[in-house]
């Protein structure tokens, strides 16, 4: 992409409504413009964040052994009726009455809609089990929505729901997803902590919020420092094999967060182990058992013929809210620093002169070559001091910038600058083909 | 995927609420599940067919050099009264008050936030032209919804919007997208027919309907037979060098739908060039100048510093809506006949006898080195009779159907049956991989 042509509208100050750095950065970057209260436009440069977060995410979920499926951002409350959550939602949910003054809600979570279609569509217990997820747009009302995407009204978020014919199907189906989890979140290069949590108004009695470790974090977290050392990528993982072993590891050390807190318990760790920090929720899994198969009748016959009731679960990820939380965790004094996998894009080539014919040359030459070998390039090509171009740089964290200007090419030399160590170096532009291919 | 687990939930039976074929068999094939009344939620083998269509969409926009953003879905309604349409819009838009009692809408198009987001993000002559494009779930509150996704209520639309500095370059970006419409239907094995079409609640003067025919279509158009044979596929498109000429090449050609009708125009033809048929309209593009740009004071600083209003267009393509149009326009007695490009599938391996153990193994061996040569492919590997698999297969309308039984593979032979001919032929086990790669 040609950043001349690109709609790439960044800000040198700083925005006054926002009041944490990823909600300052995610505006002065260009990402996102708010529209309404808690509500957001994604800009090119922050939607090809939020497609590559998405791609991890499906990644994952996929190898996992789940099924994409797409449901409507608009519900029926009869449907939440029936599982009796309606009433009980409260002025989160947006209520909506359509032209025929029918009760319809903006769905801020799928259990119910899920749940009917499960019971449509299976029938017998051979077909379990399943495990069906999908990337949509929810929608909360926050009474006072802030922080930018962290905590927005309209939010696009990864849930899944699992269907089992038994208990420790639906533990395998949950471990599954934790381990699932882990690996989403590394992938990402996040840190992310299991912590044993509040089931909330989802319901159930095993759950695990997923934290990332961030100074600016919502909440106050506590677990035992060898959590943070874990590495979930370096393992083969079999998803049809017995996973509670690598659950067990992740939630054998003390981890919790404020509301689920045992001070006993954790100052009972040598001090030396112990970590007191902030974090921010990123994914959130829960087992529910029959909490919403029941009252919605979600059954399949079993081997005998006789009528079970499937055990479920939920698993969430909140996709949008991660573009602010990988800032949050991942930036410096001059602006973010993406991790590869989710970088907009991978190289920025910045033309020092592009009044030189022969940088310009250059430069067009090393985009060609990049991109045509499929990496992600962004062309810094526009008419504007070298100043402006590092600082713009900088500010949008691609993870590698090729800065080309006359000097340096006259003695056949471009240079690197790796944006998250500082480090630069000098290399012929055909090393540079050789690097990032 | 193994079909033993897909969640795709097929019907033998007709639904009877079903009025028309598309919507019969994206129910029997199990593509889509009504949610509630012109609301649906989106199976696996839908939501692939979909991204597929959304894939192709995408490549011809970024191809024309349009930026692809993402817009809310809620929006304010103050954004509507600044261009005067709230009050005008009718029962249609689906009005929601929050929880702050603040009047909010469920975008049925985008025309007013693109404008804000172009007047807050654009301030110069030199940053023209520019395209701006999103994929993202509408909402059109039908009186009376009908034929599935053809005529819901929450809908998947591309559209995007085109800022230029006056009407030469509005009309440039306007022939862009006649001429990436006309490739993105064709790549889906559409024919599509450009017609002047009445520009309504959108506004301006200069409009085209991109028209499907199909037997069963929406509305009565008619058209110059030549219309029908016109191959844009074969061209090679400059889209920096002028388009009026490929433009001009399809509307010299008398084309109009009902509303726009010239009757004595086209009973001038001679009578063997007439085509009077059905069609679905499945795009739809307009210049309409400074409509929006006027009231929302959308202008640009000129090369001499003077504000200049731009010039806008918009443009429009109903992603979920061509999921229904496709098959209306490719299907048969048996079921659906899926173009190529958007197959959810390209390949299905029908196994004949999933308890004989060679026959599961050979098609296990066509299954892993297909995939591994990034062929989408479809294991139909359920414990079933074979009828009910080849019943199965034409109603899901994959293009190629591998048979593999105990007798054709004790003479080392598979079957490769053509969904759309129906033809089959005997190959040896080694050539299907030769052939789908």
């Amino acid at each position: 992409m040609r950043m001349s042509q690109y709609f790439l509208p960044t800000m040198k100050e700083t925005p006054s409504e926002a009041q944490i750095v990823s909600h300052r950065l995610m505006l002065r970057a260009g990402l996102v413009r708010q529209t309404s209260a808690g509500i957001y436009a994604w800009l090119p440069l922050g939607l090809r964040v939020l497609r590559n977060i998405e791609r991890v995410v499906r990644e994952e979920q996929d190898a996992a052994g789940a099924q994409e499926v797409l449901m409507p951002t608009i519900q029926s409350a009869d449907l939440w009726r029936e599982s009796g959550r309606y009433d009980a939602y409260g002025p989160e949910m947006l209520r909506i009455k359509d032209r025929h003054d029918r009760e319809m809600l903006y769905g801020p979570t799928n259990e119910e809609m899920i749940t009917v279609l499960f019971r449509d569509g299976v029938k017998s217990y051979r077909d379990l089990p399943k495990n069906l997820y999908h990337i949509q747009w929810k929608f909360r009302d926050e009474v006072r929505p802030r922080f930018g995407v962290m905590r927005g009204r309209e939010f696009l978020m990864k849930d899944n729901y699992s269907f089992d014919i038994d208990k420790a199907g639906a533990i395998h189906s949950y471990n599954r997803m934790f381990v699932a989890y882990l690996r989403t979140f590394a992938r990402m290069g996040l840190k992310a902590i299991p912590m044993r949590a509040d089931t909330g108004p989802i319901g159930g009695d095993l759950s695990h919020e997923f934290i990332i470790l961030a100074e600016t974090g919502e909440s106050a977290v506590f677990c035992h420092k060898g959590l943070v050392d874990k590495d979930i990528l370096s393992r083969t993982i079999d998803y049809s094999a017995d996973l509670q072993g690598i659950v067990n590891e992740w939630t054998s050390l003390y981890a919790a967060t404020d509301e689920m807190h045992d001070a006993k318990a954790f100052e009972a760790l040598p001090e030396g182990e112990r970590l007191a920090a902030r974090g921010i929720e990123v994914g959130h899994i829960f087992y529910f058992g029959t909490k919403y198969s029941k009252p919605m009748n979600a059954v399949v016959a079993g081997p005998g013929g006789e009528q079970i009731t499937v055990e479920m679960g939920s698993y969430g990820i909140g996709v949008s809210r991660l573009v602010g939380g990988i800032i949050e965790a991942s930036h410096d004094d001059a602006g973010i620093v993406w991790p590869d996998e989710i970088a907009p894009f991978k190289v920025a080539i910045v033309n020092l002169k592009p009044d030189d014919g022969a940088v310009g040359g250059a430069c067009q030459k090393l985009y060609d070559a990049l991109t045509a070998k499929g990496v992600d390039v962004l062309h810094d090509d526009r008419d504007i001091r070298p100043g402006g171009k590092f600082a713009d740089m900088d500010l949008i964290g691609i993870p590698w910038q090729v800065i080309v200007g006359p000097k340096g090419l006259a003695a056949g030399k471009v240079e690197v600058k790796n944006r998250k160590t500082g480090v630069r170096e000098e290399v012929a532009p055909e090393q540079v083909l050789a690097r990032f291919s």
